[in-house]
């Protein structure tokens, strides 16, 4: 069983309320604008969806309500990772109840001077063994620590039930490692829009991109540009969005990306505590990239 | 309301059973075995306790083992930091209903990149307000890739309800700044016994030291030696103990305290998955450095 | 002024013999060869020319015999970066006198901590305003522990006498950013072969590739490729080289090139200490790498 | 043969003039002042003394300039590491015919990522065989990336014409490795003034502060309080004197040291470029730190 990684992801935010609380009418209609564009399907629950401050108990209620507002034209794929092994066997089990195609999965991240190969082949091994859906690998060194060697990337590619990998890396060196130890049938996708252009020259199925929560069809149209041989135009297209990929990444981060989808009509809502919401001076910068890259 | 940080406290593990469940009566026992040394106290639940890999559940069973099993001439610190500041509020307030005489509270840990002193002030600040425990600040960069500004230390200083911090860095010129920029009330320790001596002569009140499962007396004695005046014998017997706890810190992590204390004749156990137990040529490894420290 | 840095650029290097002098006969035989294929010309004394460990007097020796062998129809670049500014401009004007027709300058690297976009403006616009050949900025953070900001990088690009860069980081969304920030007037060229094909599509005008020492024609048919807007053959191609690129990049370094170009039948000879020639076995794995590439 | 490492050395700045060439003259002042003070000696042309930015003929004439200036009480001892191991031979071979009494030999750094244990090994190995002066270890991984294996250190520690090392890295836990595992001959010195304190209760003979070019005697009583066993107040003074040592150490390095020895009455002076000095906020920052510090 697999599911179709190619084209453009979202890793859809978690709105909440002011008194901190989930709303899930929000993450509807969030869902329902988004489900009117060409993306792909939706990453539900990932880190962009603030997966480190939600309850277990929160994270299946975000998954019911996102179920019955994904239409069947996208794919849904749940983020399960966790810090421990049979954590995230639960939790994938749940996800799959609910009705998820697939399940992401980070690599561990605490203990991270102890995530080596052996550790994450039996890891990811035990979670895909006895998963009913099919597991994406997902390594995010920035929030991790962790980086996954490619020889161990080869080894789980061998698992019936391991299909892909995502990679939030911004080195591609080692993205085309991955490609270059992995057969053919292996989807990998990249998690920055900062290299999505160039992940997909190198073999990416598609993105699961921060970016798209923002500027879905723009995401998208780098996508069918890319597919359509249009190679200069969609290099132009992303140097264009990558002012606000970078303000909605590593300057900003999940507050910027809030903001933005503000000023674009979504629902953002302040982030979770710690994460505090962006500051009017931040608000006010990410306005002028919006504006600047043309998505006013 | 405070609790004197004097002395050393081991970061006591969460001993699993071969099923991956938690094994309660082998936690009494080492804490009855524990108890007839000269331990300050203990942590509970805290990073070393494979923390990141319990349920919320299974912390406040410990935590009521623990209860029940540490002597009142002990303290009894609760390890109690969530990624949430939400999570981290309900879970200090549990452990002060269980009793535990305070709270030691990481720093978030995923959404590293956006823990700025702004965020941190906020999150501490929340949690202090409310727990009716007093609250231990927690800097672990090894785990957590934050470090925390000495400015952000001296601002949380200042309110009544966190009383110390916890520093296992082996950053002796950060640490002599956090004791610098606090006042002689605010109570540091340190968190790592490669550096335990020197944090001493600083100023720390004492140690919350992974070695002190293994080692307890002899931690214990690092620190009168200190306390009498005797530097050179302290130093002597840090130097002495340093290549065990190499072995159990940055070089065999949980998966070697746990071996080391089998060893050592008090419960180990395996680890919690994704971490692995030690291997026997780690294992043998370990015995050659406790019979050199004269730990056999 | 300005020169043509479209296509490849092997950084050669300086041949030793077994008493630690130059080989200059060598290093004639070895550009006589790459002369009869079609690299663009050539970077001397660069880093893998061992240019930190090799003397002013050296280096303008190098670059004499360079002259001399380096055909009409094959560019000469000198790398030219010092420490000091005063140093780098002494240098250039001597690469300038001895005929070679660029500067490649990469940052000065001891006072790492220092070298902020203030200092590095100020030091390549004082090189820039007073050699008589164009200037490339050069970022290697590998070695230099200094990443130049894209805001740094567009001011200096206004420079008349900068007329591009190389970029040796495999971090291709800051070499997205660079090309965004930048004239397309402005030359980018990328300074590894594991980030080559997706560097051309981005719009790097070529590169300047260690591997093109051990694999001139194959570097060159990758360009080529990309020009020809293959872009399934160029990346297969990229990918097959890969494992040859790592292997005398990351893994064995400069030795590793030496090596490896004794094993294609040019002179290699041993590195300069404190670098040490390859031990045997890493000379068998290398073997293994250039067989398993197609380049027996 | 061997020289006495106990108490206080400085680095000292080489002075350059308005002009960019060294200001003999004003060394020679600077010496001069210092020679009154109770400072064990120097370290001429080290990382302070901007060894990195120096030509060869500069390095010769500072040191004939120190050698004539340096009363006989005090120790004379040369920066001699360069990045090849010819060099730092040849350059070690000048110091000693120039008369000074030992050679601080830094890691060579720009191929940071080859100087594994066995480059080290016997690159300090050659130096060492041929010197007729003895050799200090040197390393400083904030300029150089380079960390020294406690085990080579081991090794390096059994040469009869290696009789020490100092570290100026903050890592107190490798620190006491290096303690550890040399013998007690072995005379480790510290680098840097937030660290004194603490490394001279771990063994540290003495150290080579930048801090002690600025308040040369403060950092002498330091070392004094401690030899007298005066635990708190050595550890006191430390404490006062930190805000400096930061400030011109990682806040505003080598133009802060050259700008705080102006406000203390020596020659400062501008470093050179690519070094700039400090701006005028800077220079008030660090007005505000002598004053908190007692040093107007």
């Amino acid at each position: 069983m697999s599911i179709d990684l190619r084209g453009v992801f979202p890793p859809v935010p978690t709105p909440f309320g002011e008194d901190g609380g989930i709303a899930y009418d929000r993450l509807a209609e969030n869902l329902e604008r988004w489900n009117r564009t060409d993306l792909s399907g939706y990453v539900v629950v990932g880190s962009t969806g603030e997966c480190a401050t939600l309850t277990e108990r929160e994270k299946l209620q975000v998954w019911e309500v996102a179920r019955k507002h994904i239409t069947s034209d996208k794919r849904f794929i749940a983020g399960t990772g966790c810090e421990s092994t049979r954590e995230t066997i639960a939790l994938t089990r749940q996800a799959a109840s609910i009705g998820s195609d697939a399940a992401l999965v980070v690599t561990p991240w605490y203990y991270k001077g102890a995530m080596k190969s052996r550790e994450l082949v039996a890891h990811y091994t035990a979670v895909a063994d006895v998963s009913s859906i099919p597991i994406l690998l997902y390594t995010f060194p920035q929030c991790t620590g962790v980086v996954m060697e490619p020889a161990a990337v080869a080894r789980l590619a061998e698992h019936p039930n391991i299909i892909g990998m995502k990679d939030s890396s911004e080195v591609m060196g080692t993205f085309a490692e991955y490609i270059r130890v992995t057969p053919p049938s292996f989807q990998l996708v990249v998690g920055s829009a900062l290299t999505f252009y160039m992940a997909l020259c190198l073999g990416a199925r598609g993105g699961i991109l921060a970016l798209a929560n923002v500027a879905p069809q723009e995401c998208v149209e780098i996508y069918r540009l890319f597919i359509d041989g249009k190679h200069e135009e969609a290099k132009q297209l992303q140097l264009r969005l990558m002012p606000v990929a970078n303000a909605i990444g590593p300057r900003f981060g999940i507050a910027g990306v809030k903001a933005a989808m503000a000023l674009r009509g979504y629902y953002g809502g302040p982030p979770r505590a710690p994460l505090l919401p962006l500051e009017p001076d931040g608000i006010e910068a990410l306005r002028l990239e919006l504006n600047g890259a043309g998505l006013a």
